[in-house]
């Protein structure tokens, strides 16, 4: 962690937790979607990871903004923009959907929400899909409107996440099945919710868009969560590299394809929708993808990665780290990185220089095991 | 300034330059366009805006990042999405051009370097450009290449900028005119240098594009800068709202149109060039704005603006408060707002809450006088 201050301007939008968290320990911040998004509390990374696996966590996810896409085009833009196959979507559900340009480097992995058929909420990663829904509306002449709402996400993370929501909104909410969501009702209002996150621990995301009974929820969650070991949190760099939880911007960008991330599933080459890209992944599913999104673990107890590492074989650049974390359960660092063909193999040897000394690592799959 | 570290990540990008400025006392971070930039060294705020208005600094403006249209499309998509008439632009000249949708919204206030007829730069304010333009360039079929380029900005900055920048480059630059742009020679390497920058205090901004080379330059710059009293800097908030320099995201947004933030002079409506949102501005103009961009000077001696500050007569708000700072010159503190419609007369009397007290101000034009 660095000693150095995040300088606050409006630019950088609070969110309507933000005084709340400060006052219960934060200790960090880091940006989103041109949004504050708490990275730290008083407790150690290690201390909240534990506390995660076990107890219960509220978590202010708000900069995870939602692109609302509405009207008679919506269905055919949010298929444009993704490879992932929406031709038999739900009302009521939630899909894991690359977005990519025409020449397939991602642009986002949102979480896409089905409200209805004419209207669609992607709650994006950290890039402005709204500038390129917009832009690609506009040239098309689709009959769409484009916002981003007044909604601020509070996740409700952990296993102790399952009672503690059941005491509020009732038995019924610990039937939604994961990546399901339905409204529910706290003191007269309604909430869309649905049961997602950031970890693998389980949980919810609440979809707050009336801000003051939102606040009013947060604290409610504290002050009847004491049974459950409820605690701020935030999502926490050790279960998510664990869990092989990608993140857009530190594990890929616009220079990656969904093939070299492993998103093979999400790719509908096959169906007869269009979406931009199509015909370039199909070109690079035949001639095979040139890197790949892999793990490595590493024989060392502490790795900052604040930009790329090289990752090398006999000096040789093979690839590159780009999220990285001392991971406790494992007891080596484990990292999530880019490697170059032909080196897919696991097992395969590696040097990695941490704070100029070479470290060696192991080329492994993800989710590490 | 808050007491909050900023969470370092590969996704919030580091500059080449950032080792160098941690090393010369910087004490905070903001972020801008996924990247880092300064926001605070070891001098006060004050210190810095007297050192910045008499001597010479170097900034780490690399979070400026550049959009690259190139192609045969290139003239024709640039300016769809300004408003401003560039079709007598020249080669080696840069504009200040608002950027907007088809509803007139400001997506961004970039200055564009027109490198030649088919190859621009948009040196861009904090917010995803190139989705913008990739997702219009795919909508109309346009034949553009959209990249950002490997260009890391350096600014230098202040009035004594003019003798250092000679001792480099040699007299030839300092017949650069504002806003023009040339190729200068440094130990074999060329580089792109404009005279503009993000103060009113005269200098330069450096193109880099070989980050090696460009390192050298920098640590020079304070090799050879004693006796012009060099330091390291940042965006200096005083003298940047003193000037009125107005900042994406801070003083206005997607929710603003380019006739409520005073940019009348870039908006070419007569002219028969075709851009988004034409149509939209005239009706804007012929109704007349309904909020307007306009300063506030208030009685009182500090301001931490981190999000909007309703600006209010008798409890009644007629506005909003986006940019704010304690100004030693004006011995006020003196704001940028977005005022309503009908209170735009100078010297209206109005209230403002800062930190629970209501201060007093009144409004006025800006730049500030």
């Amino acid at each position: 962690m660095s000693k150095i201050q995040i300088a606050k301007a409006k630019r950088l939008r609070s969110t309507p937790y933000s005084s709340r968290i400060e006052k219960q320990g934060l200790t960090a911040y880091t940006t989103y979607n041109h949004m504050l998004l708490p990275a730290g509390f008083e407790d150690t990374l290690e201390d909240s990871y534990y506390h995660l696996k076990e107890h219960v966590q509220v978590w202010d996810v708000a900069a995870e903004r939602q692109v609302e896409i509405s009207g008679e085009d919506s269905t055919e833009l949010v298929q444009l923009i993704t490879c992932r196959d929406l031709s038999k979507s739900k009302d009521g559900r939630c899909y894991y959907c690359p977005i990519i340009d025409d020449q397939a480097g991602l642009i986002n992995d949102p979480v896409v929400l089905r409200i209805n058929k004419n209207k669609w909420w992607l709650s994006i990663a950290d890039s402005d899909v709204i500038l390129f829904a917009k832009g690609l509306a506009i040239g098309k002449n689709f009959d769409v409107q484009i916002i981003e709402p007044n909604v601020d996400i509070m996740a409700v993370q952990g296993p102790k996440s399952f009672p503690l929501m059941e005491k509020i909104f009732g038995k019924t909410i610990t039937d939604l099945k994961f990546f399901g969501f339905d409204y529910f009702d706290f003191k007269g209002t309604k909430y869309l919710i649905a049961r997602s996150g950031w970890s693998k621990q389980g949980g919810y995301e609440i979809y707050v868009e009336h801000t003051e009974s939102g606040l009013e929820l947060y604290d409610h969650l504290f002050e009847i969560g004491n049974e459950f070991n409820v605690k701020p949190g935030c999502p926490n760099s050790i279960e998510r590299i664990e869990s092989a939880l990608l993140s857009y911007g530190n594990d890929f960008d616009l220079n990656d394809n969904p093939l070299e991330c492993g998103f093979d599933k999400y790719v509908n080459l096959d169906s007869d929708i269009d979406f931009l890209g199509k015909e370039k992944l199909k070109e690079i599913k035949a001639h095979g993808i040139s890197k790949k999104l892999m793990g490595v673990k590493i024989d060392h107890n502490k790795i900052d990665v604040s930009k790329a590492i090289d990752i090398t074989i006999n000096s040789k650049r093979i690839g590159e780290l780009r999220s990285g974390v001392y991971s406790p359960t494992f007891k080596q660092v484990i990292c999530i990185a880019m490697i170059d063909k032909p080196f897919f193999e696991i097992d395969t040897k590696v040097e990695v220089s941490i704070n100029n000394e070479i470290k060696t690592g192991v080329i492994c799959n993800i989710p590490f095991v």
